[in-house]
């Protein structure tokens, strides 16, 4: 190792072997490991358990795109335009992950996680009574700073997310339920009490703690979700080749727009 | 059904239940598919079997972006001006996966299984016989026409591409040792035959011909690929936040490049 | 100037300088020459003549993205999930570019250039008899090989686009009417003659042969010409957060498409 | 104009006219304005008057890309990966342009109008001294936050950056030196009185106060200057594949990486 700072943990190749995370790529990756636990091994620089493996396909899978979104619409619209450069439309894609969607998964991780770390330690009788007074706090903090409480509520599932039920199921089952998720279920309850409005846990929010709870830093969660929307993209993609929406809503959208339009003066 | 353009079998969802590929996603996709598993469903409307989730999943790890590549160069410049969006940065990665790096993969199954379906059908007595005559068309074909054989060489592994060797071992393993990878180790033969010129099969040509057995659409691997890539990216911008390449290489090239520029006349 | 390869002719700064395309920034291109001129010189090495920046100006307004386009439409939709990082919104619309929408200009270009380039050198005594033999042999290829001729057609603007007229005009009245608008026309014409069918000259495929007539090098007009429709994207997102299209666009296209969606079985 | 909410100002067109804010294109628009004009048009409604064009125009070329940047350079190493594909090239520079580089001309701008806005109306008799007041709350209130003052600092130009004293002679010369630039200059003042520390004002934020003084929203500056950015992103890129600077720089950085690389385990 010298001291270059040109150089990753992540890989390397020379002519004859190709090393990833520290293991040959041929002898101890392929044919070993599945891409989510690549991804778990390259982030966390661990191999996930079997456990922990299983909640984190349960997140990702559950955050692919499905369904028409505003990602994917953006997506199809620019295969429409440049079906020869498959990456520019995935790429287009991504760009709509913000602070809108899918980046909400990532500000809940990171707000719980502050949360849990400005804390006083907790008292080892009453864990719970402790955690408890983390979700007071932090719900008062934002509701005084009239800011939202990342993770929670959803434009369409307003009542419940069938996301969150589901993770919080695997979770437990897998003995995987940890301060992150435990403290969102607590915020979430804190804050209907303090506010009287019902807002469920949103499943970008509930992936978000679980992705802290099995170990991705909290930093690193808005970059792995869109592991699982590269995927969803990629088969809104495949479909939108053998089956456009992108033209004909462009011209549905040029037609409804220009029958709108004022004459020029 | 209405015969509105604006739907997708990939996914839907209503207040109470999301719905991926004809399944409920919270009761049946999360905790039982993978996100290659899921990924796989999307794109061939099909679960996969064990043995080709494997194979699936040794090609996508084999292909998430080891080491420093111009990819995760770029990914990480990105990074450097705009943190606060991983999504940008990703997607900037990604946008370099195009007909030089990664693009071959499915470049080599389009190659593939456009030669398959040329060729005439297999006589049943002897196909290894048969796939010969199609290998050496096709060869013949693009030599003829000047152009390069997709799949065949790479700028380091210049003697052999360990991702093939284990990726061949692999499916024959599995027993998925299909047309499209027999095709192209004899069109790796026939093509050192005709030119005299040693160029291995590469790790991105053998991924494009492997998905193509197990059942993508040769004209999907394209996109499939860059899943793999991304889950690369992101683990390269986790690294970048706490040890940064970006920063540094730009000053270095700065000082570099305005050392040889000319003074202003 | 060292051997170093990381230099650029584009420009280069020190503590107290700035330096431009060999030029002082503050003090010779601030104040002294617009964003096309800069553009111009950048690509050509050259400042435009005032005839010749006329009509670059003319060929840039013309493709900036005038309405709703699957450019304008892919961007809105990222701003809508990103509006905190409005240059992933531009960059999504800018992908879009590519070979069905607005490449063509680069594409119409080098086709020119490439008729040109092949052309025996034209007899002195009659030029435009010998572009018309360039624009038949152009066109004849094009039509054995069962390609389309770039530059040609509009979906909206079946009979004339009304850009071309005007651009025409503005080349005439500057005395910049060169070879690549000159036989672009003829181009147009031997294809109405050999199919039939009137395919008018589409604004894309003027606007890359005027740049190309002014300097451009031909390879140079597809990015050129993204300029243009930068201003276009940016014009449309400042639209886009005082009054949103992106946002009631995915709730119509997720209200009918779930309309459509089967039950999950 | 219909209840649609499927319209906007910026354009539209039928078989035989194209409307660009408002008016015909080919007629009034082509030959008629620059680009830089038709920017101005489109985002604030109206044309600017020569003085404004010149100082939009000096913004503008003074933030294109000048030689090696982390944008440049992430767009070269994309171009290296996808050369087909250049608007992908252009869009990953884009990219880049987010809080650290570029986006800080808008973050100014933001910052310079909020800080008037919520400043008490300037008694008349003294204007400059009310001015002071502004400057002097909107600094306390920063460093009070532990913040930095957007538009100051340059990590190359210590001392003072070159354009932005010609831009404020500029503005001077045309009678533009409006409040937002003359709000920086004082805020720039009081922040070295404060901290004891000079820090100049950068190229970014005087470009952004010039654009705000003119009449470009500040909201919409951040976008603006992606114009200039794109101008210079094209150039380099012409550059690129001409005389490539991003293959050398990956093998060079390839190779110091692998020989920083630990064997595996």
């Amino acid at each position: 190792m010298t001291d270059d700072y040109l150089h990753t943990w992540i890989g390397s190749s020379t002519a004859e072997r190709i090393t990833v995370a520290g293991r040959d790529l041929a002898a101890d990756v392929m044919g070993s490991l599945t891409l989510t636990e690549l991804a778990f091994l390259l982030v966390t620089h661990r191999v996930p358990t079997a456990g922990e493996r299983r909640i984190v396909d349960a997140v990702l899978v559950s955050l692919a795109d499905h369904g028409i979104t505003p990602s994917s619409l953006a997506a199809r619209l620019t295969y429409t335009g440049a079906p020869e450069a498959i990456q520019g439309a995935v790429a287009a894609g991504l760009l709509g992950a913000g602070s809108v969607f899918l980046g909400p998964a990532g500000d809940t991780a990171m707000f719980l996680a502050a949360a849990l770390r400005d804390a006083a330690p907790a008292p080892p009788e009453d864990p719970a009574a402790a955690l408890l007074a983390v979700a007071e706090t932090a719900v008062s903090d934002l509701l005084a700073a009239g800011q939202r409480v990342p993770g929670l509520g959803h434009p369409v599932h307003r009542n419940e997310d069938p996301r969150t039920l589901r993770l919080y199921a695997l979770a437990r089952e897998e003995g995987l339920l940890g301060a992150h998720l435990r403290l969102l279920r607590m915020v979430a309850d804190v804050h209907e009490e303090r506010t009287g409005r019902h807002l469920p846990i949103n499943g970008a929010g509930a992936g978000g703690a679980a992705l802290a709870d099995v170990g991705f830093p909290p930093s690193s969660v808005r970059g792995v979700v869109l592991i699982a929307r590269t995927a969803g993209l990629v088969a809104h993609l495949v479909e939108e080749a053998e089956r456009p929406i992108g033209m004909p809503l462009w011209l549905e959208a040029e037609r409804r727009a220009s029958a709108a339009a004022p004459e020029p003066r």
